[in-house]
């Protein structure tokens, strides 16, 4: 059943939010270069010496950039039917972010290195690419990451609540005179060491500091063992699940997981099956070539 | 067959020993934020600059929470039948601890910064939230740490024995001139080696002692997979298990596997299996509403 | 049958590039050693105490290995049918680099540091000692690195975004007074931080830009688990596959998982089990020859 | 059949050597307790402040120790019949190390540190408390350790190749104006960042150097997870094991498992079995009682 009404709006929405068709694909391609160029720009931009010699020509790529990323941000706005939900969703506050500081630093100065808040629009990276299809096994290890991830965050946070004790221990132990000089810097401290990153802007001075950080040290080292464990355990399991003992819902749910990349013009939900005629979210007709 | 006698002091240990009722519950809530509040408090209150500015609000506030939590605690020793056995036990002493430091300060000006001892309070966080049965499938991550911590005490027992004589070999090579001033500075420099944390507060300086570094650090790294390959296996076996191939005792154990908050009025004992008339541990009667 | 033609070239060959005749092997061996030797000799060279005592010595036998050297590498190009492909391989460029400084030096001074990059050498070691088949088991272990090369790849490209991410919003917290002087050296520092390194050379100096990084470090301890499960687990797997003792049940498993590349003429299902009459999907008769 | 001759060397070698016995194993305690006494005595005694003020009763108690060790190692001696092998053995020389600094440091008042060598003495904790015993299932730890090792070394040794190349490109690139003096301290370097301990006290100063450093840090993070797989694969494998269903040949391999502490008094062979007349390694008669 082909849709019958093909107005601009339409096809705005399918090249910018889809990639089935040539146009959207290419859309996506551009956006990943532009992307990627814009964080070179703010890089560069960011080295004085660099900065110093070619201030000019970096500005103008600056605005370029800026400008096209402002068309994007207005066509993406315009070619969906409820703006709002774009403009207040996670990607439509980082594109909105990552435009107006160029603007804003017309009128404040000061604030143009806000630019570099730009970096942010490389999560999208990860939406253009799809990463985690370019291979195959890969629902795999997301499905693993996933099904560790509530036990790694409570283990975190258990690692947190030892990091608090042990940074107020060695705030009394080895006082502001040893560069201890708050709680919140010394949990800071043990934050660094029970990871195992050990920067070495501060350090303990006193025995007894030292002690104790010997006892934080091996405990670090010793329960780092547990998330990857978890990790482990869970994509074994993951990944062993199909090796042809599939249950029946499995094979179903393995033969419906083609999702295209369509994307409802009424409520920008994605991941229709390949042959929906209907969002599955909203009831709002799709519209796709045949 | 319900209990006949509800006095006071009954009703005190339902509250503030278990979560079985909605006033139990309610104090579990209010004392978990209390003790956030309170290490909130005492974190502001050790940054000089924000001491200075807000140090009569810091105090008073210090004041409630100190009352607030000797309150807790005469209750806690009155509500039970053999108070001492409270006192005594690691809860006990900590939330003495957390209260004692206040009233001392009166006393003695300088023992004001223990209030941070309070910090250890935090260890009732998973106590009151019962961390572990938040996720579903944690009894597994138990299991796999319980298993795997006889094996991992020994193994970093093993990592201390090679930090003991690393250190020492340090110490006759390095000597003084280099940082490594006496043997349990040296041993703490190995340990901050092995562990791979490297604060850098000490580091060889000869040629020898390099090359003797870099066996530790290649020792180190190599060896950082023997925990980890522990935990991880472990915890393949367990949630192996419960994937539809139960035993009969499993699945006893399992169903044998809810235990209630309620907490033995005589002897403190927790953990009562659901129907459960008399305490386990001491056979005294336990009281609940029905 | 023995070949029939035996000239000086296919001589040559057997000796330099195969390793069947006793001559070939003793050839790998003399390489071998020669090559360890110029490293050892490069490196005392480098230390200028030594080198200063010693130069003419450690002179001479740099010019004995570059000789030798340029000895193999020609005998290399003339002993091969097409030399552009050897001259042009990894290895050729590797060997090419590892003699012509010492000539250049002679007319540069100055570059006679570069005969350092003889190091890069010390990859052939590799493919004398074809190290993965010294170890019975290695093939296993080959599989599991091979397996898991592409998604710790990707692993590592989503760390190297986060590196961008959290180095660009160090720069803008800390800024420069601090040490974090463009992004580039904030996205360095990110890096060092994530992989739990943590050298120190640069630190976070302010309460919030140590906030960021306290976070920063907890999520690397985090990560850190995933490419470790992933090696893990397929290790597990290779390894567990040719234990060559698969139940009854394994291996009824492992035939049913032959899908055959028959193709329904109704509804073009593919993937049929060996043994189907019809097509799983739409009930009409799989034709297929006896 | 109880053996004959009880001469008072059969008495002494079953007393030092074994620890069937009650008096074998009363000397092992005590020996065990001597060592760690002796390691804390060192300890002390190389922190200068401590020393200073207890320098008579360190310097007695040193004596008391070196004396005791040394009739130790003498009785060692007269009570095996072939001294020499034990004089030479790993263990014959670590004790020997572990005495006579104290005696040397009459005539070379200089060498009294070298008695710190005494910690190497520890290693005997590992063989006395046959550690590895005390937790049940440890073999397969053992088992586990044991399979992986000669791929663990391997990977090592791939790993100091690795730094051997970077640490030359590094010292290439930063030169010794940055701390890079020469290429074995560059190599140090490499293998600082490779393992990922980063103590910062040499540190990359160019935009190359950097650069380079990050590549080496990021592949460092990515093959840590190797050793950790391989471990983790092996004591999988290795618990997977004895899950009741071993083959007879385990069974068989298990249940001639226990091996008592029984030395032969002619080659100090050991781990003998519990009803062996004869020592397997040289068939001379063993001696114990019954």
């Amino acid at each position: 059943m082909k849709p019958t009404k093909h107005n601009w709006r339409t096809k705005l929405h399918e090249i910018i939010y889809e990639a089935d068709t040539p146009t959207g694909k290419a859309f996506d391609v551009i956006l990943l270069i532009a992307i990627l160029a814009s964080i070179v720009l703010v890089m560069l931009e960011s080295v004085k010496s660099f900065d110093a010699k070619y201030h000019k020509f970096l500005d103008i790529a600056e605005w370029i950039i800026t400008i096209l990323f402002s068309i994007e941000y207005i066509t993406r706005i315009i070619s969906v039917n409820k703006p709002f939900k774009y403009i207040f969703s996670f990607y439509g506050m980082i594109d909105l972010l990552s435009t107006i500081p160029k603007y804003v630093s017309l009128l404040l100065p000061g604030t143009h290195s806000l630019v570099a808040l730009r970096a942010l629009r490389l999560l999208r990276v990860f939406r253009i690419l799809k990463l985690a299809r370019y291979l195959g096994a890969s629902n795999q290890l997301a499905t693993a990451i996933r099904a560790s991830r509530a036990k790694i965050a409570v283990f975190l946070f258990a690692v947190l609540i030892a990091a608090v004790i042990f940074g107020t221990i060695m705030y009394l132990v080895e006082g502001e005179e040893n560069g201890f000089t708050n709680i919140p810097k010394s949990v800071y401290w043990a934050i660094v060491t029970l990871t195992t990153v050990g920067f070495g802007d501060i350090a303990p001075a006193t025995s007894f500091g030292q002690f104790i950080a010997a006892i934080i040290m091996i405990m670090g080292y010793g329960i780092i063992a547990v998330p990857t464990g978890i990790v482990s355990a869970e994509y074994t399991k993951a990944t062993g699940k199909d090796k042809g003992k599939l249950s029946d819902e499995e094979i179903d749910q393995l033969q419906s997981v083609h999702l295209n990349t369509q994307c409802c013009v009424n409520c920008l939900t994605e991941q229709h099956q390949d042959g929906a005629e209907f969002c599955y979210k909203c009831g709002c007709k799709l519209h796709h070539e045949t």
